[in-house]
């Protein structure tokens, strides 16, 4: 297990896709398990909105397991016994990685909104520049759930001869309009707090706490299924018998939004949320001419895709849009729908089915590619 | 067609859920159509979150038609060449009816957060006190959607005997965990605005314009479907060939919910928005010992349920569990779900297999109750 930070510009700049040129960019990342001779066991994870390179083992800050422990580690799906995994924060995240909160090595001031918009690609980008420095021509597999499954795509669309499959996890090949609309009323929420001074929050040694939880708490709730939210919370009172006919809390749903938000706040950028989910939006595989179907046309890679039936922020139509296209072009694509009521969270929660599948998965694959 | 005020509480004070008593209370309201010599063709329409009393026939204030101008006029379904239609502003609302706004008698002084918290009951105990004052002792139907909805089934639920029919439309016999979650967002959106000053924003010569605006574009998303959103916007790019790469708008959908959001607090209170929802929140028939079964067990009424199929705010599942009940206590119940994309707001737009079906409804009981 290594924890590291790597200047990925070292050679060159990295060209984004705004246009712009980061001079000096820094990858954060964590490793877990070995790196055969060969180097033929790795697996890239890519992690979502709101995570980090901490997948498994115990995060150092937060003293917690790892975001994705029940997917990977010793035994588990993805075995750290025999796979070499690899975990990097992205580009313009606020865990190591280059992002809004670096400082500009042409000002020396700190970038806040001056940071480059970024893209889903642009992450993308930075994570090859990571696995070219560790010296990994062909991954096993790149695996991701959510922004996890949009990085693994775009590897499957830019960088086929680079790994041997992707496996995108409750995602899509592009955002939708509604969920476009959540982000952005999030960024509202941000921009609009007084204390994020346009993006200038950390020199005024300030911090946009209360926008930064209010988007929070309206992103928790599309992460969550209705049944779900019915089934844990109901209309259950939080700590009181009757209601209290004030605005305070009376419901355990809205302490337990409460609690999200104002701890989210502790651990995470403002401006990174800005700029992540910017990169979310912009998202889009179909976008050029030809679509999905000329994008993967004469992809030999393996797909393994997976969705969750109660998961509303990626439902499993969308995933089914891409599988219809990969398969009207010939690729090699496997698709599993979990059924469950835990929604988009699932991804990240004990799903015993989802572990399982996805663990033969990865075996089918080691019988075909050698390690 | 009359515009009025009437005081409610000349006689005695109106005694609220929460135990507060108001000494002066005035319900706006606003009559279409004439009301027959017998004062047997009267229907009062009950409004939702945000409507008024303005349901049919022009706006005053924002000259646009009433937000029912679908449903109720002359020749629609609810056709006031025929019938007497009450629609009256909720208690707690900023459209002329006594709510948080409004000067406290005892004090003098406005009563922005001393303003007592009230219940879809107490709405629909002051609507009692209209129809009363107006000489009305049974209603032809009461009728609402969404928190009308909700209003419309107390009605069936405390006064039976004042009305021949309830028809309650695309709502809920209890607020569900997520709605819960999306209105207390949407609260503290509007709390966290510095310029809310704990609800003294009026006397500030202030307005929570940012809080607001985003507690109204969070709702306005659940008023929609995902497939109307991917319809009417997909991922179309607001007057522009090329993605920003900016933090402004660059999707039409991003720009249609800021429009959304600012054009709302133009025209509704923000501390009315706190107690509205609340109410909401609070609303549950299902809570007392019996449950739906005893409240409706000896119930003469005629009730007719619509729901949307792609409403996802007040899912159909949430009507068939009341229709349960009504069946299984021998109650007189209709249950219509509409087919249509447009989500929640379908139950305001054109949508005329609903209409058709309304009014064939209330053609029927017209046969059944002389008129």
């Amino acid at each position: 297990m290594s924890d590291s930070i790597i200047n990925i510009t070292k050679k060159k700049t990295l060209n984004l896709d705004c246009g712009a040129k980061l001079q000096k960019c820094e990858v954060a990342y964590k490793t877990y398990g070995k790196l055969n001779k060969k180097k033929t066991n790795a697996i890239l994870v890519c992690h979502a909105l709101t995570g980090d390179q901490y997948c498994s083992g115990m995060h150092p800050l937060k003293k917690k397991r790892g975001w994705w422990y029940n997917v990977i580690g010793p035994d588990k799906a993805v075995d750290t016994k025999e796979f070499f995994v690899i975990c990097s924060n992205v580009i313009g995240g606020c865990q190591g990685s280059t992002g809004p909160s670096s400082i500009n090595p042409e000002t020396n001031q700190r970038y806040d909104l001056t940071f480059p918009v970024i893209t889903i690609a642009d992450m993308v980008n930075a994570q090859v520049r990571l696995i070219d420095a560790l010296g990994i021509e062909k991954l096993f597999a790149v695996i991701g759930g959510s922004m996890g499954g949009m990085q693994a795509l775009q590897w499957g669309a830019n960088f086929p001869e680079r790994t041997n499959a992707i496996i995108p996890i409750a995602t899509s090949y592009r955002h939708s309009a509604q969920n476009i609309a959540f982000h952005e009323i999030g960024r509202q929420a941000i921009m609009s707090d007084p204390n994020w001074y346009k993006g200038k929050y950390i020199s005024k040694k300030n911090n946009p706490r209360r926008g930064l939880s209010v988007a929070r708490m309206i992103a928790h709730i599309t992460y969550l299924s209705e049944s779900a939210l019915q089934r844990k919370f109901g209309r259950n009172l939080q700590q009181r018998d009757s209601l209290s006919y004030e605005f305070d809390v009376d419901f355990q749903i809205e302490s337990y939004l409460k609690h999200q938000g104002f701890s989210f706040v502790e651990r995470f950028d403002a401006n990174s949320y800005l700029y992540i989910t910017k990169a979310m939006d912009y998202f889009d595989l179909s976008n050029k001419k030809g679509g999905l179907f000329d994008l993967f046309k004469n992809n030999k890679l393996k797909f393994c895709f997976f969705s969750f039936s109660s998961d509303w922020l990626f439902p499993t139509m969308e995933t089914k849009t891409i599988i219809k296209s990969l398969n009207s072009c010939g690729a090699n694509v496997s698709f599993v729908e979990i059924e469950t009521d835990k929604g988009h969270d699932a991804f990240l929660l004990n799903e015993p089915e989802f572990h399982n599948i996805l663990n033969g998965f990865v075996n089918g694959l080691k019988k075909k590619v050698e390690i």
